[in-house]
């Protein structure tokens, strides 16, 4: 009888969907709520948003940024107001029609994002550049009517957060987008240990209404690439479309330069994807909810459970830790914290408390060590640090193995089904090639990565039509 | 030139409502959105917030609960299952009826609480008592279609937290509904220092769906209360209309007992209305999301800025502090971050640092004291505390002068016009006498206090229909 057979997890290699819906499902991370594509996220994956956001909500704070909410209505005038950014959003929107027994004189639409009615009270609040800069973000939840979904990866309701700032000159909106850009990495690199690929979108991919996006792109366990935060330069098309002006500095009115960002419960989905593995989830030491789960050993024989709660206590006031003292047996409890993806595993028996030890057993890489009592908090401080750094290593290895490089689009399709993952290839821009390659390959421009991580592959000819190209682009299939 | 006309504020005693609306608009803590009664929070307001929900989220979690994220979006069958909730509720949800280019077969209705939705996944996920109990809260927005709106106090979009727990026994389900209004209280009064007066809603009042609704009323400087914090005890209402059901220990089926307990943006209301005077908001310092504001005074001569500066780094170690070094005049400063409620002003000048001290204004009474650098952190922390002290103190006091108690309904009458406030009653119980209290006074029902709380007034006898009362009740006019 093999792992994944016990903890009824389908193997990630042969079924990787499977697995996924497996793990997130038997780990109760999250549900399926009544209405079809919409999720309930259970403890303990809110647990880990929960986690998420006060990393991420703490760079926001010490960049100046200030937390707000915005009504989860937007009546559909305002969203027609910016044309590009109607025509992206209006075919999934969720649209409100009666309210309380009264039919309604204009849909209201159930906020797909926040751009519009952001932009209709910034030009109410804006008077002066004294003001400027504005940064404001909010977090909440938002409803895009999809077709296909999957848990966290894609659904009609998913919980993020908005990023909205107004700036006097271009230059300081271009520096806003990348700083904000810059967050995202760090978040998921040292947060979640999942390192990523930064750049720009081609137009094609960029944002309804942004003049560009930028993008953080992460690459799953299958090869496929997952969106994982977004930046745009949305210059002034909305603070036109929106009327938002102010009298500047040589006091004339004038329009300000507009930026947009964004992180959702989907970057749950890539931790689960990069680091998992056949026994289930491994949750990255700054994220997990539980970061050590005691488990007394022949829990019956005198002093072992009070000697295991003790431990509990005392390692409570620096870990986030658990105790499991359930009547399980102790093969079905490694087996369910293993699948929960708890980084440290306590174990303390009778023999143990002899010694004055704990035994202390790793997730990721199932190394087992004995730990004296008095070492206990410096010990689990140093391994969780070195399980996140691990994580992270591993998952840029494995990132590393999983990208090629195509001079031309035999290599291309060759290379992408031997070995799933990012191609780099050189793109002239058109967006026809763009078109193309998607078309005869299943992959899509991810980003055009930034200059000091640009290199030139082959003879640096577009990969699909040959003419000279000047930049070189990553390709994927992605969720 | 009055104080009031400096500020463009209305007089609280001569026009209390506009008072209010000059208040949240002034201070920036709240605008009216696109669509009406809806509201945007702005930072000075969500600030608030954000202390508000960690004050409380530390309470809930440590009393054993988790947070989870239930959809916005219940059909509309789901609303219908438990017939006195459809009732109560129906009347104000907003209806989703499109989603995306298509007409959805049934009607959504964005959630106006989550009753429904949440016991529907409770009855998938509960199998035996061994589960039990399940603590479970979220943090989310809520719409109810109102038709008259004022912000914070009745919006019809607000953010709250909703607990829903389940129980094995009816004694264990009270002990929590208990519990948690408890929390309410300690928050209202330790963390917002509002006293409040708890006790149980009369049968009219009682949530749609419960068996019994508990209650934690505060009194508003203009002599109306405001419920500021309700918890249910659900009996076994929904457990049965949604079939959640568990293998018990004696291998039963058996329905488990349920409660749900709600706190929200209101409470914001509260604060400004109990704790605001002429001159604007008074925030305590608990809440505050500045507590000290620096003002440098005669901030050009040399020294001065540095200085200030210096202080608020030496000070943000400990407090929540800002410094205002714009180019207002200081009078204009005072009055703005006087109006904004901040609990301490330090000014700073030159004089100050050649004495090496500073000068501290309370916001609450107006008092200035001297304090030397050196004393600096201890002085602030000991009066911070003195100001959250002194603001629960003051404002009990003002509730216990706006408390009278009546024998017959004449009497009831006289005091509430002289002495507009709660009014102590005898009251039969029957929903009669309730009913014609309210036509002919304008006053509701607020709660029957508990045992504890009980007093019997005048000769017993009820004070609309003169039978005899076993209860006394608060009676008042209510936001």
């Amino acid at each position: 009888m093999g792992k994944n057979k016990k903890k009824e997890l389908a193997s990630m290699e042969e079924n990787f969907p499977q697995w996924y819906t497996d793990v997130i499902s038997k780990t109760e991370m999250v549900d399926y709520a009544p209405v079809k594509g919409f999720m309930v996220i259970r403890p303990y994956g809110y647990a880990i948003w929960e986690n998420i956001q006060s990393e991420t909500d703490k760079r926001f704070k010490a960049t100046g940024h200030q937390n707000m909410y915005f009504p989860l209505l937007i009546p559909e005038s305002y969203l027609k107001k910016e044309a590009e950014h109607v025509e992206g959003f209006a075919p999934e929107v969720a649209w409100v029609t009666q309210g309380g027994d009264k039919e309604l004189n204009e849909r209201l639409a159930i906020r797909p994002t926040s751009e519009t009615i952001i932009a209709s009270m910034y030009s109410k609040w804006l008077n002066s550049y004294r003001q400027l800069p504005f940064l404001y973000n909010q977090w909440c939840s938002v409803v895009r009517w999809e077709k296909t979904t999957r848990p966290f990866l894609r659904t009609s309701e998913f919980l993020w957060q908005e990023g909205h700032t107004l700036h006097e000159t271009p230059e300081e909106a271009q520096e806003e987008t990348l700083q904000m850009l810059n967050i995202y990495r760090e978040v998921l690199e040292d947060v979640l240990a999942i390192p990523v690929i930064a750049g720009i979108k081609s137009p094609k991919e960029t944002f309804a209404g942004a003049k560009a996006t930028y993008t953080v792109e992460s690459l799953m366990h299958d090869g496929q690439a997952l969106q994982s935060g977004t930046s745009h330069n949305l210059g002034q098309g909305f603070t036109k479309a929106f009327d938002i002006t102010y009298l500047d500095r040589n006091n004339q009115q004038a329009y300000p330069y507009h930026t947009s960002w964004g992180m959702s419960t989907r970057v749950i989905g890539a931790m689960i994807m990069v680091h998992g593995d056949e026994n289930g989830l491994v949750v990255p030491p700054k994220v997990a909810p539980i970061q050590v789960v005691v488990l007394p050993i022949a829990a019956k024989k005198e002093g072992v459970l009070d000697k295991a709660y003790e431990i509990k206590d005392r390692l409570k006031e620096r870990f986030r830790v658990e105790i499991d003292d359930s009547d399980n047996s102790p093969g079905w409890k490694f087996n369910q914290w293993e699948m929960k993806g708890v980084p440290i595993r306590l174990e303390i028996g009778p023999k143990d408390i002899e010694k004055e030890q704990v035994v202390l057993a790793r997730r990721d890489t199932g190394e087992k060590i004995s730990v004296a009592f008095s070492d206990l908090e410096d010990e689990i401080e140093r391994l969780l640090g070195e399980i996140q750094q691990n994580l992270y290593d591993k998952a840029l290895k494995r990132r590393e193995e999983k990208t090629s490089s195509a001079e031309n689009l035999e290599e291309f399709k060759t290379k992408l089904k031997e070995n799933p993952g990012f191609i780099k290839a050189m793109w002239c821009g058109d967006e026809e090639c763009e078109d193309k390659i998607n078309e005869e390959t299943g992959a899509t421009l991810r980003c055009i990565p930034f200059d000091a991580e640009q290199e030139t592959i082959g003879d640096g000819k577009c990969v699909y039509c040959g003419k000279p190209a000047s930049k070189m682009a990553y390709f994927a299939r992605a969720y």
